[in-house]
């Protein structure tokens, strides 16, 4: 009997915000593999950190910084096949996954070259948009809405172009896109029906105005939310 | 001192599936609100049942049917006295979300009344998107795709233009625009790119090609995912 493959989604980074399932799968798996960067820790190992034990083989999946955005074809070729291995000596492999697996994560990689050859369950999490929008007390959509999800990294027509198609966005993977995308929105008037959200979740956690934001580079866990109507209930 | 007003994000209805924050907020409010059909059970309360304490004191906020999909403004000004009275008397009052609190729930309504006048926390919760794409096993979108959220209540032609500036979309709230839904997505060639779910996580889930669906009206509970590319990894 090969083992069962998790993709659990942890949350947003608060401990408290992984499911009860996600906790539970956690500590009962043999094995658990996480995305790291080259060099250091793995945000998603971090937030589960306190729950696992010494008897757990973990399994880091490095995958280089200056690839991050891109799928890292061979990283991901290499970890599926050591994986693979513990799944055929059947051993339950548990993927860690920040936020939601498949709300543009990793995970959606391996579950790419796994998915089909094992049994396979993905326990949905927290994401980002819902963590950010708690933070910021900033409902996202209502009854008829379009709420469009746009990576930040997409060029200021495209970027204009989805956000006439809806009525509410989130803008994501700001970085060093922020300066250039808070321009964008000033320009459509958007700007002051926006929030800048921050780390939501964790003890760092900022909310501003998009004018309030002193940098020209955002880091990677922030967002800005919007709606047309400046509140959704409106 | 009065209360606190706490929004508790409760996931799709796996019980398991919520956090271990709400979890324990939930066991300790002296005061619960739900969202409840007019004549009938509440599906919030019922992810939960099993941990409301017969000493906690239970508001139903009953929203007639026919006006389910609106904001029912007299039901909510109605809610809101009496869980303002809670407050100030310095009762904490959690308000029972089904999924996330502010991804298109009834909540928005509750936190505009009152989350000026008292202190408000809000608990993000695993929303339908994340658990109808766990359900597929299909991810909602990856690197620089912009994923819309849109209601099948939105006319056709909405819906067409809206569906032209992204790579990825979820069609929720499809009850009765089902049939119709399909046919718009049959002639924009979309049909073989998407999946519907019903239910997610519950004992009663299934996912189907559209062709599969013998409905010609689905439930509340549902939803159409699509991704322009077949898969978001690709």
């Amino acid at each position: 009997m090969s083992g069962h493959l998790y993709g659990l989604g942890l949350g947003p980074g608060d401990p408290e915000l992984i499911t009860l399932k996600a906790w539970r799968i956690l500590r009962a798996v043999p094995v658990v593999a996480y995305p790291a960067p080259d060099d250091g820790a793995s945000f998603a190992r971090s937030i589960v950190a306190p729950w696992l034990s010494p008897a757990q083989i973990e399994i880091a999946i490095r995958i280089p910084m200056e690839i991050a955005r891109f799928p890292a074809q061979e990283v991901y070729d290499q970890a599926a096949v050591e994986i693979g291995a513990h799944l055929d000596a059947g051993r339950d492999v548990a993927l860690l996954c920040q936020g939601d697996p498949l709300f543009y994560g990793s995970f959606m990689y391996l579950f790419g070259r796994l998915g089909e050859r094992f049994r396979c369950e993905i326990v949905p999490g927290v994401s980002s948009l819902g963590a950010c929008a708690a933070a910021a007390g900033f409902p996202l959509a209502a009854r008829n809405d379009a709420l469009a999800v746009l990576p930040a990294g997409l060029a200021d027509d495209a970027l204009a172009r989805r956000l006439e198609a809806c009525e509410a966005a989130a803008i994501i993977k700001l970085g060093r896109h922020f300066a250039r995308i808070r321009a964008l929105l000033t320009r459509l008037d958007l700007a002051d029906k926006a929030r800048y959200v921050e780390r939501a979740s964790l003890a760092s956690e900022r909310v501003l105005p998009l004018d309030a934001v002193a940098l020209d580079e955002a880091p990677y866990f922030s967002m800005i939310l919007l709606h047309r109507r400046g509140e959704a209930w409106k």
